[in-house]
C-alpha cells in the first residue's frame, strides 16, 4: 500500500459558489496508479466545504436558499464583533457541512452515482483562491 | 496493510427512511480480517446520506422534523424546473448531511457508543434500491 | 504503511461546548512517525460531533444560534417520549453534523488553514466525559 498526495487550486466567486471537481479527483486517482483504497478530499480553510451533489443549475440556487434558513445573511453574528468582518454565516455553514469527504476507490475508479458529483462549496463573502488537498491511499 | 471492498444492498421507503446497518458493517469488518485501520461507509447517489444516530423510533420522526426546517417539502425548488421532478429537498438535505463516514477499526471492532448506530438515511421521495460501498483498510 | 491508534479524553460543559483539539491531534500524528497518510478523528457517542472551525469566542455563540434554528430547544421531540429524557435536539444536531472527519497528513503535518481548528462539539444537555478516537494510517 502507498499514499499519493496532490492539490487542486481553484478561484471561487463570493457568496455561494459550487465547483464540480469530480473530473480532477478522478484523474488524480487514475494517475496515482492506486486501484483499491480511498481518496480523501479536504479543503484548506474555515469558510468552504466539500460534499457530493447532483451538479445542475437549480442546485446552485436551492442549496444557498436552505443555507439562508440555517445561518441567515442578515443575522447579528458575534463573529463580526470579534473581527469587524462580515462572514459569520460563512463560518457557521462551513462547520456544519464539514471540510471534507472520503470516497472509496474500486478498480481505480470512484463508485459515484450517475448524478453524484464531488463539489467544493465556497461559502465566504469574498472571492477566494482555494486549495483542496487530495490524499489517495491504497494498493 | 490491505484493502477489502464490499457492498450492502438495501430497499428503502420514500420520504425519509433510516436503516441501521451497524451489524452489516461490523460483520464485514470482522470477515475482512483487518484488526487495525478504518472502514469508509459511502452511499452511491445524491439523495441519500450516511451518519451515526441513536437508532430508536423517536428519531425516525425527530430527524425529518428538523430536515423540514432546513429544506421544507412545500418550497419552490429550482431543481424541479430543471427536471420536472419533485425531490429538490432530497438533494439539498443529502448534500448538507454528506454521503459517507469513516469509522476507526480497533481490535477488529468499531469503537461506537452503546447508543450509536451507523445508518443509511433515505431522503428521496420515491422508494429506492440503494448500494452502500464499504471499504476497509488496515492490517 | 502502518496504523497507529490513540484516544483523547475530555470533560465537556452542557448545552453546547466546543473544544479545540488541534494541538492534541497534531502531536499524536507527529509521535506516530507517519509522514504521509490520513488521520481519522471520531467521537464515541451520539450527542457530540467533530468538524473544523475558526475557533474564536464569537463562534461559541454563533454556532449554537444556528443549531437552535435546525433543532430548537423548546420543540416537542418524540425521543423524549421514548426515554423520558430531554436531549432530543442533541441527537438530531449530532447526526446532521456527523461524528468524525478524516484529515490528510502531509510531511507529518495537517494541512489546515491558519484559522481552521479541529473541534469536538458537545451537543448534549449534560456535562459529559468524552472519548475521541484517533486513527493515523500511512507511511
Amino acid at each position: 500500500m502507498k499514499t499519493v498526495s496532490g492539490e487542486i487550486r481553484l478561484r471561487t466567486k463570493p457568496d455561494f459558489d459550487m465547483l464540480d471537481i469530480t473530473g480532477q479527483v478522478s484523474m488524480f486517482v487514475a494517475e496515482s496508479g492506486i486501484k483499491s483504497g480511498t481518496v480523501t478530499v479536504f479543503v484548506v480553510g474555515s469558510t468552504a466545504a466539500v460534499s457530493t451533489v447532483e451538479f445542475e443549475p437549480g442546485m446552485m440556487k436551492d442549496i444557498p436558499a436552505s443555507l439562508e434558513k440555517i445561518a441567515p445573511s442578515g443575522a447579528d453574528y458575534e463573529h463580526h464583533k470579534t473581527w469587524g468582518c462580515d462572514n459569520g454565516k460563512s463560518h457557521v455553514r462551513a462547520t456544519l457541512i464539514g471540510p471534507g469527504i472520503t470516497v472509496p476507490v474500486i478498480g481505480g475508479k470512484l463508485p459515484l452515482g450517475a448524478w453524484q458529483q464531488i463539489v467544493l462549496m465556497e461559502l465566504d463573502t469574498k472571492p477566494r483562491d482555494r486549495t483542496v488537498v487530495l490524499q489517495v491511499s491504497g494498493e
